[in-house]
């Protein structure tokens, strides 16, 4: 039947398969057969790759591959991951509906969404701690545009932007997808910018971003004029929301959420986090991608998924105003005065579900009864919560609870409408309440009825036959029937012959017909009237989505104080001073997620006017790299208006921090971990201010000793003289505190090292002055390094010394002088 | 009715999951639940936190929370990916089902089996070209054994080890779960392996691995009275391999598929590649975690599942053997100079399944008639490629060909009796030919003419009624009725009434019901005669298994000689002379991943007898590292049969290759980038011998200067006079060359660099000799370092060359000239 060739001469199902997938060019079409999604063609060819699932062919001719749905979300999870689009295309009847159409009909199928890395909605693909977002960026003239949304929790902002601060935005943001124009895309430095963060990338022709044609879709959507009344955008961030919002549309088929108007977020309310410092200091992951060890895995102890995401919004855009972080930090101090508030909140908010990606399930009429049974249950606690928050008077926290709304009614109904209990099996109706409808309680009592009769009839047969093993059963293809032994001959001329199978006999009669008529025809009308209940109540919550996504935002923030409280009593942070001034002091600071491992030694920082570089030396193993690391992490701490691990804190409030520590190399990527040294060291040269935070580990590593050294000195003199940040440098060169010292702001530390019996210990303490010594033999020693080598080590060193180093004269070979 | 307290004031539904969750301790237990797997309790409250999903209650006092069955799959794979076990519980019967045993009987739920990360069998969750791999580790004095299992493709191998091994042992085999005793775990290096390793780790009381108990398990499963007749096995394996069996027994709940035989892996047949080097050289991912960019990205040209897994173990395990390289080498050499037969093979092989995974299923009875159809197509591969082999004289080929076994009677009877075009619906039967029984054909004969019955009586009841618009349609609920539009009355007696709708009219007749019932027969006993057959046909592969699997095995060898022919034609790679010689002397060799990227200038190497360590300076960005690496990948290849992308190779076998190259610092761990590198290099000083490779990069970095250069002076004298390796280091101290002229066999050598108008142009070319420069401050001004900076450094530069560096007199400051 199936010839290769014209159109014509395939079944009539690939034909069905090709004329959807002609209008999903660009998109794997997830083609619904039975129990599978199927791939034809050169999708299939993609997909079996991509999946490592087998080819196989469908007749002659047409590769297929397909995955059984009730795992295909796993699958499509892969796809999403690799960066692919799928469009998924469903049935629409069954194939005994179809049938009856006519002998060999057609199931009717269509396309009911598209996925893709920015747009998911699925609650399994989706991370509930981290919002998914798409991100879209524009350009006209010098100035780029980046605007960015979470569809499945409502959030939607735009900025501006320069190109050098382009990987910074794009690394904060950790968009899973990047739409962006053709042009755009092969341009030099984005290039590297998308190569580095390896998010799916989406592009369109230039076209696709016109100003103009960008404003006349958000009009559209939002149905006004003129874009002036939902703010002051610049064209670039009306071309950046408008491809996005345009982008999404076609995505979703049409079927969009009422979306909420893009925020501007400024670029003077936040502290600038550089892209370095983003991957150095390990804020959302480690640099080898994992989650654990990362500066949020410490500090995050909310309790609900839209306050982790909250947190993390925080983290990547940390306040740049002193009024912000204060009144943060008042409510979290509030918190950690009153304890036992703090624990009853806690508790009330464990069981609040994730209010935003309901909500949006909601709007697009996609979501189930459980979901709804979800939000009354959000509702409820936000209740609780509003009692349990009646006692405080911190103005910030009487604001949120102001925030929460009154959503009594909606809850009553809720409550009243969904059986709880029986939402898991939706699918055969019996979750409504019967009493909220007249109707609906009539038809389920008259099942309930018939399941009696059902028993009494089986009794009644038993007395009839005397077969006392007798029974009604049920199976889905027969319906109801009644089973006995074949051993017996039913002789009753009541009883119609349905089967016989090998050991039993099945029949009907004429009463079984009937009550299964009944039964039937009420279990169809209760699924109906039941559906048509939901319907509405959906419709009603949908009047008050707005209202209800204020309250989520407040639990979220609520959410956020809380768990910033009890990470400063479990974690002993105390309470910093963020103002106007130019400040840096800590007394006694610590690295909070290194201090969780091992015991710590807290060390003081205080980089005041005169004193506004630090240059530390000391040897390996003795802390430095982390003493420059929690300096910057107490800062962002500080930022978001945490609480900080130290005893006291005094930080004049930072435009943007640095950091130049760890290593990584990418020798695939062509670049030697040295150059990525230099391209990070130079990004802060050019661009630190005198309200900066610098940090720099091991300037001029990694090359020779003479130009290694002389680049040192020359960055460590310009962020002195020029940039006038304040800096805390490590290195290794001992010689670069004395050949410094004509800078006369910069201040000299070591790691404080005591040699005992022969043994070294590290004492992790700072103190002023220059490092002696190196110990690297000794740290040798450590990682078990053979005696000879060890020895043979400390005999070069010797000589080195003696011969003034390894500069000097090397004319006379040294000779061994055990072997 | 749920109250809080003792079991039996619990629902019956709570009832029966806790006397479930008493015999799977341990687990995380899926209650099914109609469309839901819930969990309770404890449960409960640890998979909302993992999975983030909300908590909620099932009455009062029992906290729930449930993840729906179509996705459950990828909350499934979540789970398993952070450690966890998890005991499926289904429903055995539906709920109508039960309801007929009572009338409010529960319906009957078990455990079906438990998924644990090593355990693995969902096609979903495993990767394809992967072996998914389950390892226990046993320790019987100061030696340990490790067995490692691939349940889902049918391998078992096992080792002994010494404690120095294990680290490299583990991060070749790459276990997704580890098996191990808690006196093991707490021991202070094998915490540490499990620390970098990540794998999730289960532990069992010592007497768990109990020699004696291990050989009773042993015995029992393979039906043996002593382990003698299966190979010679060291007390520490059988622990190993019988501790492991009695595992995977527990979480397959007895259902196991016949295991073969452990195979024993000496450590004398394969090459040991250190556990830095695995690391550092990016065998299999980079070390940033990604796959592209590793070496297996762009060596494997596999197209088969089977191929691409058999090539990533002989990528960790290559062989030692010289005489089993040339064979391989022999083979690839084959399909090199027989391009068609090489390219008709992998189009042949391309359609050929995972037949591993799928007889795992089939031996576990658990293989669907997609799994079926898909083995046939396997054996009908196999068929093919034996016809396209025939004209192959190569010895090894030969073999090859010998191994694919005689399977056409089993695929005649495959493609006899499985439907290919209907197995995507094997639920609603179809899939089974009429025609190779009898009693079904005579079934599906009946029902198919019932179909056109059902038109005629359609098209009666219109003429009857005069109702054009009137159809018989189907619903789950109903079955068959007749619908007409409600404003018609059916008059006729024989139209009994079922259901009214808003806008319709739903009846049966005597007649329509006979029919359906035919019909409804027709299908029942179509599903079981199918299944019957079909589980004939499945005993009747099983009978075959083992010859198939060694056919599969056959596959795999061969795609991978196949895929190394490829690659060798694409990437311009030669054959290689690998011999027991002690030379290592490759000309024009080249980075097999980076030369993927960029131009790439090929470098010689001649490690001969009298020259056995080169030390190579030179500038950054020059390539000194990507020299290093490519010499160990090329070595690697050569070991695994693999031409090497160079011009020509000659290999004197290696028994171990060490490489310290690369920079990682894992500070949450508390180690500093220096004691990573420091354990590195004291492995390579302890385990190195005559027979190994040696790569070194910068030896001593990271350290002061005196101390640093010491290290690097005593490492390259230990390599040279004690373990005498072939050995290739890099330094940035360009003085190590002179200091280390009094060792004979080293060879100087650097990366040119030509200046031309103040450009500096880096040559990527090695020459004899030792470089001058650096030229770190011209990497500076490339990496965009502001002009005054540079001029700074270069100004510093020059007063340190006269004063004579950084370690002399630093009594008179530097004054700066321009600022």
């Amino acid at each position: 039947m199936v010839k290769v060739g014209d159109n014509t001469e395939y079944t009539p199902i690939i034909r069905q398969y090709k004329s959807l997938k002609d209008q999903y060019e660009g998109c794997l079409l997830f083609y619904r057969l039975g129990d599978f999604y199927e791939l034809f063609f050169d999708d299939a060819i993609v997909v079996s790759r991509a999946l490592d699932i087998v080819l196989t062919k469908r007749g002659p001719g047409t590769p297929m591959c397909g995955v059984p749905t009730h795992s295909a979300d796993s699958y499509l999870g892969k796809l999403i991951k690799l960066g692919h689009k799928v469009a998924i295309c469903e049935q629409l009847e069954t194939v005994e509906e179809a049938r009856k159409r006519g002998y060999r009909a057609l199931v009717k199928r269509d396309v009911v969404r598209i996925v893709t890395p920015g747009t998911l909605l699925e609650d399994g693909l989706l991370e509930a701690s981290e919002n998914n977002y798409l991100a879209c960026l524009s350009n006209v003239g010098d100035n780029y545009g980046v605007a960015w949304m979470d569809l499945s929790a409502g959030i939607f902002n735009v900025r501006s932007s320069r190109l050098e601060n382009l990987d910074s935005e794009i690394q904060r943001i950790r968009p899973r997808e990047l739409l962006i124009s053709d042009r755009l895309k092969e341009q030099g430095e984005i290039e590297l910018i998308l190569r580095r963060h390896r998010c799916a990338v989406t592009s369109h022709s230039e076209s696709f971003f016109d100003v103009k044609r960008a404003e006349k879709v958000l009009c559209g959507i939002y149905g006004v004029n003129t874009l002036r009344g939902l703010g002051n955008f610049t064209d670039v961030e009306v071309s950046a929301c408008g491809s996005l919002v345009e982008y999404v549309r076609t995505t979703q088929k049409n079927n969009l959420p009422k979306l909420c108007y893009p925020k501007v977020c400024d670029n003077k309310s936040c502290v600038l986090i550089d892209g370095g410092a983003l991957r150095n200091l390990e804020l959302f992951c480690t640099q080898s991608g994992e989650k654990e060890g990362s500066l949020i895995s410490v500090i995050d102890k909310t309790v609900t998924a839209l306050g982790s995401r909250l947190l993390k919004r925080h983290l990547s855009f940390p306040s740049s105003c002193p009024h912000v972080i204060s009144s943060r930090q008042d409510a979290v101090e509030f918190f950690v005065e009153n304890r036992n508030v703090c624990e009853n909140i806690r508790d009330i908010m464990r069981g609040i579900p994730d209010v935003e990606r309901i909500l949006t399930r909601v709007k697009m009429l996609r979501c189930s009864p459980r979901d709804v049974c979800m939000l009354g249950k959000a509702l409820a606690g936000i209740l609780r919560l509003r009692q349990a928050m009646l006692v405080v008077d911190n103005p910030m926290l009487v604001r949120i609870v102001g925030e929460f709304g009154e959503h009594e009614k909606l809850l009553k109904l809720i409550s009243g409408t969904i059986l709880e209990n029986n939402v898991s099996h939706a699918r055969d109706g019996g979750f409504i309440n019967p009493m909220c409808n007249a109707r609906l309680a009539t038809v389920v009592r008259i099942e309930s009825e018939s399941d009696k009769l059902m028993q009494n009839l089986r009794d009644k047969y038993r007395k009839l036959t005397g077969i006392g093993s007798l029974k009604i059963a049920f199976n889905s293809v027969l319906g109801y029937y009644i089973e006995t032994p074949a051993s017996y001959k039913l002789k009753d001329a009541i009883f119609i012959h349905r089967q016989s199978l090998a050991h039993t006999m099945r029949h009907t009669t004429a009463e079984l017909r009937e009550l299964e008529e009944t039964i039937t025809a009420a279990k169809s009308e209760i699924i109906e009237l039941e559906a048509q209940i939901f319907r509405g109540l959906c419709l009603r919550i949908l009047e008050e989505a707005q209202s209800i996504e204020l309250a989520a935002n407040a639990v979220a923030e609520l959410d956020v104080l809380v768990s910033l409280a009890r990470l400063a009593v479990e974690n002993k942070y105390v309470r910093p001073i963020v103002d106007d001034s130019r400040e840096f002091a800590v007394k006694g600071g610590r690295h909070p997620v290194v201090e969780m491992g091992v015991r710590f030694i807290a060390n003081d920082v205080n980089l005041s006017e005169n004193n506004k570089m630090w240059l530390i030396t000391g040897p390996n193993m003795a802390g430095k790299s982390t003493f420059l690391r929690q300096n910057a992490l107490i800062a962002i701490l500080a930022h978001i208006g945490s609480f900080v691990p130290a005893e006291s804190a005094h930080i004049g409030v930072i435009d943007k921090i640095f950091s130049r520590v760890g290593a990584s190399d990418n020798i695939a990527l062509g670049y030697s971990t040295f150059m990525v040294e230099m391209a990070e060291t130079a990004a802060i040269l050019n661009q630190a201010t005198d309200r900066s935070l610098v940090i720099l580990d091991e300037v001029g590593r990694g090359t020779g000793i003479h130009d290694g050294f002389s680049i040192a000195l020359a960055v460590i003199e310009h962020i002195h003289d020029v940039t006038r940040s304040r800096a805390i440098c490590a290195t290794h060169y001992h010689e670069l505190p004395k050949f410094s010292s004509y800078l006369k702001n910069v201040q000299c530390f070591y790691m404080k090292i005591e040699e005992w019996q022969g043994q070294v210990v590290f004492l992790h303490e700072l103190v002023t002055g220059v490092s002696g010594k190196s110990y690297g033999i000794y740290v040798a020693e450590l990682a078990g390094f053979p005696k000879n080598v060890l020895e043979r080590a400390r005999f070069f060193m010797e000589e080195l010394g003696e011969s003034g180093g390894p500069n000097l004269n090397p004319a006379s070979p040294m000779e061994r002088t055990n072997s």
